[in-house]
């Protein structure tokens, strides 16, 4: 195999590619990237064997050819090059031989035969959805915080996408809360109902670009999925199992309804979690009264008591809360003002806005225990 | 104590005085700063009773006194409050109420009785010498990458300093290497002769302004050197014993002489650096002929081969280094050119320029082992 690409490109396609890389395994294949040159296009594959990446970077075939190559050196090895173009041959014992015009210099790597590397599957396809990039990057980024771990209940651990005519709803539920993102589709579709480990929406939320105008294609097949844009695939299994039913939680009832300003309220939650550490858990304490919101902790460092003017509707209301869990929602909400929906002391709070583009719900801590 | 300071002051005075802070001491006082409000001045002390600092900071006393407050909590506490004028109010219990203008809320921090805290030492000073405030830290960032550890010879692990005349060399040297730098002073001085450990110099680099128009005074005292600059005092002791006469080593006989450009050396050094890892030793092998320089490494992940254009006089030579040694001291000269003086491949390399601003010694690695 021999190549030339730019040090650009090449970083490009090993930073798309290679943070699926696992580094503990014992299986030399699995720490490498791929390279393959063949019908005229140089390809990049990582394959972690849940999660599949192929990306296909600029650049010019001279023989076409294949090499496995540690992820971790090969993108480190690349990193101190100099910015310029640069060519990889290889030779019969799978050695990469490095070369560019700027110095007389030609660093090498040891590199693996890739006959045996593990190509991505290409499963049958069922239904195939266009989403906004910028959208599902969007959608991603806001409810990924509230991930399950897993360990109890496997379903937990990604997200819950479902897709009703030309509406997307995504959900992610971890014990304590409950977040849910909405999205308009362009088209309607048939229905779609499946459960996509965390790991592959946080990939893609790293590696797709920010674009509002073009689309990343999701192909839903009997056990994968397949997310397609620009010159990237990545194939990810999907998580197995129904998940909870989230639906039957959402009530829109309240008996106190309080309109606040976001960012007011999350400056003062800041200042409160300085009070509650990993190790004391110690709760915010809500006191909802006409037109104001008083908000109090204490811990062994002292403690802290703020007023928040509000608009309220309804009763009366003191709660506590594990205030990171508050904070983490009202950080990834973009409006001015919140609606905080309640119903008693035991029961979640609600913060959803009126047209339902997302609801966050957070269980309670009982102020009596 | 009630005193009231802008943000951003209490910020600066923490960062300048809070890095000492011990943070595994058992002792509680030693985790904290110590807040003076007296004779018109707010001052902030830290003491882990090898170095102690001790900083004005601007802001008005209502009612003075002092408190002692954990540094690490007193910082992040300070952090998440509002950029704005900051009211700190004492009660008997010692415990700090924050307050400012633009929100209803009022933090608490405990803090602890100051009165036992150690202020501190103030020794007879023997000699002050004014020293460039810019040209202080330059000197000090150039040698203590090879400060010793200090294991076996408690003086390696500090920089010897010492003023002769209007001349201040100082020099680390940690078993691999010797740095030395020279300053010209602004006066002529008596003798001076000590080691100021590497954690004192390293604080002064951190939190001394470089500014070229400004002068540090330093006091040296028995055991002790005074540091005092703008609002700051950093007292120190100096590590007793001997520093090991390096002037001894020096020598001004070569047998090779090399001028290379120094950012094209670098730059092949820190691709050679690729193949030596903390595992592997691997050295650079360097040989020298007419006109070239030419660096190889191997490794079992490859290796290198690069050939450098220079100006040579004398011996050709084959030596083998460390690639990290070369390249610390490469890094912090600024000169466009170096030269390189070698003896023989068992004898230390010799990088320093004409006027003998720097000089850096480099011991070889025996390739025949």
């Amino acid at each position: 195999m021999k190549i030339t690409c730019s040090k650009q490109k090449l970083s490009e396609g090993i930073n798309i590619v290679s943070k699926i890389v696992p580094t503990n395994t014992t299986m030399q294949l699995l720490q490498c990237i791929l390279i393959r040159a063949e019908n005229g296009e140089i390809r990049f594959t990582a394959n972690d064997m849940e999660i599949g990446i192929e990306t296909v970077i600029e650049g010019t075939i001279e023989t076409a050819g294949m090499v496995a190559v540690d992820a971790k050196k090969f993108s480190e090895l690349i990193r101190i090059l100099p910015d310029d173009d640069i060519t990889i041959e290889t030779d019969r014992d799978f050695i990469l031989n490095f070369s560019c015009a700027s110095f007389r210099s030609n660093p090498t790597l040891v590199g693996v035969n890739g006959d045996d590397y593990t190509f991505l599957p290409d499963p049958d396809r069922i239904e195939e959805v266009a989403v906004s990039m910028y959208g599902f990057k969007d959608v991603i980024s806001k409810i990924m915080f509230s991930v399950g771990s897993g360990d109890i209940n496997k379903t937990l651990s990604g997200a819950n996408v479902v897709i009703k005519g030309d509406q997307l709803r995504m959900k992610t539920l971890d014990g304590h809360r409950v977040s849910i993102r909405n999205m308009k589709l362009k088209e309607s579709y048939s229905d779609v109902d499946v459960i996509i480990p965390a790991k592959t929406l946080n990939e893609i939320n790293r590696i797709l670009p920010a674009e509002t105008e073009k689309d990343i294609r999701i192909s839903f097949c009997e056990s994968h999925a397949i997310f397609e844009f620009e010159k990237t695939v990545v194939v990810s299994s999907l998580i197995d199992g129904q998940f909870i039913d989230v639906e039957r939680m959402i009530t829109k009832d309240y008996d106190t309804k309080v309109k606040i300003n976001r960012k007011r309220l999350m400056d003062c939650i800041v200042r409160s979690m300085f009070y509650s550490k990993e190790g004391n858990k110690k709760p915010i304490v809500i006191n909802i009264s006409d037109n104001e919101l008083e908000l109090t902790i204490r811990s062994s460092d002292g403690g802290l008591e703020e007023v928040i003017e509000i608009e309220k509707e309804g009763k009366d209301i003191r709660i506590g809360f594990n205030p990171r869990f508050v904070f983490e929602a009202l950080r990834v909400i973009e409006d001015e003002d919140v609606e905080l929906y309640f119903v008693n002391s035991r029961s979640p709070l609600y913060i959803r806005d009126e047209a339902e583009n997302y609801i966050y719900m957070i269980l309670p801590i009982n102020l009596n225990e």
